[in-house]
């Protein structure tokens, strides 16, 4: 049976009780959503129910009066908790049969590992009747598609790396002749150096307007400590147009946003830091004490950064700070090691042991403890020094958990860096 | 109206269009988990909804059929969008009516600011008939709670940190009474040094067993690149009987663990080697090149870290290794820099430049680019050095993309670093 007309919705359900517990979350989803979204088809709804052969019943019956294609995960294992393989029969008044395809590659993978099966692995050759078999060539468990009462109904397992090729094949196979021929296209901005109510501020007059044009443009705000991100999304059936759209939509925001703006394509700052460091053929050094490591690692989740990060210092205790980094004690003593003075001197001191261009100095109180009123937790002072006695230090008031403190800081560490780079083009 | 017999289950619908997209992903429902199972509530299942009032409604009617207790997030604000209270509203069978003190508390909001209230946010004051306003000190949006026909459904603002503090008084005020006796207990053990197949392998003959005794415990394997953790729950209505079942199922998978046990607490390594250092009265300093600074940036997540951590040094470059450690060049052209020489070798500077007692040296290739046939990507040395000229030193062959690297490689060396204080008590 052939659905009439493209598909524009699909339903998710994931499968296992696991998925309920407080440790647990549903990622596969998030996968499928973006593949689904570039075939033009948008999530109708997504829900996660337990091992339990009747509530999966109710979710695919509900599901199935609501969208022509419904996505099962999980629950295709080959314990009694895996209920996905019968609740899918009974959903669409369809029996169990062996598959003997399924079941001898099954006995196969026992068989080359000389090992007797057990009985209970026959269960995953179990396949409602007139179902397509997806193979997997990452574990045991099969999937199947089937098509009825114009519903397409897909069963992939749970494990991600099992899951994902499988679903490719299934949507090349299955999905992309009979999407329309509208897409899903996005962009995403990097913002620094903004809270995410000022971006929202900033570009919610813009991005309103968009939702009324011809083919409208999708905009949200994400935040999490210290990052903000601009999604912008459209759909459409012309790729160069719809890409058309949001480059005058990323246009218009990067005015607004100025040089708070760290990138349209998605790159993190310290991908864009590096970038910048590499085209202007200097090197940074970094010297750390709140931040213990953190601005040096991020630089470093980026390929090739040995290419302009020479060398990092964690300075973490005052005795540190003097002994490895040469700052003078007195400095400390009379100025506290969360100060400018200090800030200033860890960098100079980084600067002039790795002979580079630039170097970055941060110093600050993460907390929870060691604040005092003066210096509350959350105070920071960053400090860049470059060449032609370049100085630059900025105080910052933070707040949040330890952890988010640190981010922070190395956030602010970066921002402050890329504005001075960008400037010296 | 009183529900009759304590709450057992409940169900969560998270509501937005956002929440459907490939770059959300509600987390709302993992902290509403954990708090409802500590009250021997479990989830029965959970939905994620658009901003489509049809679609909330039929959701809410289904939820209503299945169980008392339903819990709904997002979909608060004042805009359009924001279907949740009309669609309860509907679901019940109740108008919607404006609250005078909500109403007030907007107004005032604006009073306050100096600003005149556009009339949208007077739809915040809305509520259905006969609900329970639940104040929210953290925004602007209420929410509030019906009972009717032995269901009660609470209403929440997406945000975390307005709907943890309103759920919790919610909690206290509606849930803790009506919950059973019962109640889950949890513990979580940390693993280092073991694959995650090599601690199923090793602890699922145990953890089977539990699940026919009087009071079964639940377990369940946990990893990420590099970490395995255990989860353990157990239900019951007797707290010290049921804190004994766990300490008897935590004590029988310790041993079979043996070193690899981090902590039967959740601490992650990095606070046990902080304990262990701190305890014994030492001091670290860490040289890490390919790591960049990880290592010392997850022992400084700690508070307190200053007391045991002295210095880093991150020395990606060969030049860097030279000029900052004082690694002889001869030694890197002669083994490479991903060698055991030169990972001893940075260990053995960072320990004489600190004057501590430990260090540790990591040097590898975290990739994609710089690898060789005979050093691959993932060749990692780590060293330890330490008192009584100890020497350790371990070669890894690591998988995965370049953070997982890093990481494993961090985790690696803090574990030597473990195993080896562990044994000088």
């Amino acid at each position: 049976m052939v659905i009439p007309g493209p598909l524009s919705s699909a339903v998710i359900i994931a499968v296992g009780s696991e998925l309920l517990t407080p440790d647990h979350i549903d990622t596969n989803s998030l996968f499928l959503t973006r593949e689904l979204n570039q075939l033009g088809i948008i999530v109708r709804y997504k829900t996660v129910v337990r091992d339990d052969s009747n509530d999966l019943v109710l979710a695919l019956q509900i599901a199935m009066q609501q969208t022509g294609l419904v996505i099962v995960t999980g629950g295709l294992g080959a314990t009694s908790d895996d209920i996905t393989r019968p609740a899918l029969a009974s959903a669409f008044g369809l029996s169990l049969h062996e598959n003997a395809s399924v079941a001898s590659v099954i006995q196969e993978r026992f068989n080359i590992r000389g090992i007797e099966m057990p009985e209970i692995n026959l269960r995953q050759a179990l396949i409602p009747e007139g179902a397509d078999v997806l193979f997997n060539s990452c574990g045991t468990a099969p999937g199947f598609s089937i098509e009825k009462n114009k519903v397409l109904c897909v069963a992939l397992p749970g494990p991600p790396r099992e899951l994902r090729p499988m679903f490719q094949k299934f949507s090349k196979n299955h999905l992309v002749s009979r999407s329309g021929e509208r897409r899903t296209f996005r962009r995403v901005i990097v913002v620094a150096g903004r809270s995410e109510s000022d971006v929202e501020t900033a570009v919610q007059s813009i991005y309103v307007r968009w939702l009324d044009s011809s083919q409208p443009v999708f905009t949200s705000v994400l935040a999490s400590s210290g990052k903000v991100e601009l999604h912008l999304s459209t759909i459409g059936a012309n790729a160069k147009e719809s890409e058309q759209v949001l480059t005058t939509a990323v246009a218009a925001i990067a005015e607004v946003l100025g040089e708070s703006l760290v990138s349209t394509d998605g790159s993190p700052i310290e991908v864009v830091v590096g970038r910048l460091l590499k085209d202007r053929g200097v090197y940074l050094a970094v010297a750390e004490s709140c931040t213990g490591g953190l601005t040096s690692s991020r630089l470093t989740d980026v390929a090739g950064s040995s290419g302009y990060l020479h060398s990092g210092w964690v300075v973490y205790s005052d005795e540190a700070k003097v002994k490895t980094l040469g700052i003078d004690y007195q400095l400390i003593k009379a100025h506290g090691a969360v100060s400018k003075e200090v800030a200033e001197a860890m960098a100079m001191s980084a600067r002039e042991l790795a002979d580079v261009q630039y170097a970055l100095g941060i110093t600050g109180i993460a907390g929870p403890a060691g604040g005092s009123a003066e210096k509350p937790v959350g105070t920071v002072w960053i400090a860049l020094v470059g060449p032609h006695s370049l100085r630059r230090t900025r105080l910052l008031r933070l707040s949040g958990e330890r952890a988010d403190i640190k981010y922070q800081a190395s956030q602010a560490a970066l921002d402050l860096l890329r504005r001075v780079l960008l400037q010296c083009a």
